[in-house]
């Protein structure tokens, strides 16, 4: 596993961000009109065509890499492949965490018909893969060090329905290298957790001098 | 939460997933070229401009339900807008599931770009999407009972590269309405699991006669 240092500007990082970002978003209108249109199949031939037009453009210059983790001399880092949070992933909701004084870290976001499970509800393994995500950052502590996910356990209290919902997380425990958090999904209207999480992560022992000196994080 | 009984025949949702599930493909594909792209600012806005064209297509006809799970008269069911194994879900790789003669359900896919979470490597909350799903199938014994789960428990023993992953999954214990189910993801070409996990699905009460009517199966 590597992080790599790029020579981008925040400036230039951030400029990258809306303009790919912005096609990502994009890329999940189609995908969600994917899951629910009922045009004719002389339709869904119209529409093949545009997108796969749209992919001959992007494929004039793409590299078959994955986006990996980069950082800049500015301390800013960015991934912008990753699966929860990456704002150039049409999987990636994307998810954006803020941290409150308290150091709770929380985010609440929309899950449409592209998360879907249970009818009408979102899937149990998509709560695990935003917990996982959200307890990893926060295990991070601001991204002072890098960690590794040890265990996960998650308890499935309650059905979430699709739509607006809610999840927060906390450090509950920290021994040595082994930092326990506790985290929780739910309907953003509501109090009552959905899905309630704990997970032990652990700062690896060559991990120790890296999280000293760069801005790294959470290694999901 | 609801099923519902569907009109379509078998050969119209075959039909039917094949003309929606050769789009989501397309989508897939594009969804990559998003992450991996480095063309200049105008391709981008071309690239865009023809998504968005295929959207208004799509969008002429899409009520805005999620998909849901259906079934028809004859046993067929579906559940096009699953995160895990819709077809028509551009989230979904989707994963296809399979049962060998002792009742071990496997699934060889491959993970690309999209499921990144660090650096090269699938995101550890991708690993516990995939097999909360599997181990929810696992629990509803070839979808003769319906269940839903009440812990998953996950142990990250190793980084799983992306690229081809296999998992599986077995009962491997009943009680009552509780089904243990114990299943693992590493890589393909290895015998080695990155990722053990161990769940606990029950079924519940109100589905005890439900089960004993129809072809069910996992609500993850």
């Amino acid at each position: 596993m590597s992080f790599s240092e790029s020579p981008l500007s925040t400036a230039e990082v951030e400029a990258a961000e809306r303009l790919y970002g912005d096609l990502a978003q994009d890329i999940r209108d189609v995908r969600d009109l994917t899951i629910r249109t009922r045009v004719d199949a002389d339709r869904v031939a119209a529409a093949r065509a545009l997108v796969q037009q749209a992919s001959q453009i992007l494929a004039e210059d793409a590299p078959p890499e994955p986006a990996g983790i980069h950082y800049n001399s500015d301390g800013k880092s960015w991934n912008w492949g990753n699966a929860v949070v990456g704002v150039r992933n049409a999987i990636a909701p994307p998810v954006v965490l803020s941290w409150d004084d308290n150091d709770v870290v929380s985010s609440e976001l929309d899950l449409g018909v592209a998360y879907e499970g249970p009818p009408g509800c979102v899937h149990g393994g998509v709560s695990s893969l935003l917990l996982d995500h959200l307890m990893g950052e926060t295990a991070s502590d601001r991204h002072t060090r890098l960690i590794v996910t040890g265990t996960l356990t998650l308890r499935y209290v309650l059905p979430l329905p699709l739509g607006r919902v809610r999840m927060k997380g906390w450090i509950s425990k920290e021994n040595g290298r082994k930092i326990t958090v506790t985290a929780h999904i739910g309907p953003a209207d509501s109090d009552v957790p959905a899905v309630e999480a704990s997970g032990l992560f652990i700062v690896p022992r060559w991990a120790q001098s890296v999280s000293d000196s760069a801005n790294v994080g959470s290694l999901d």
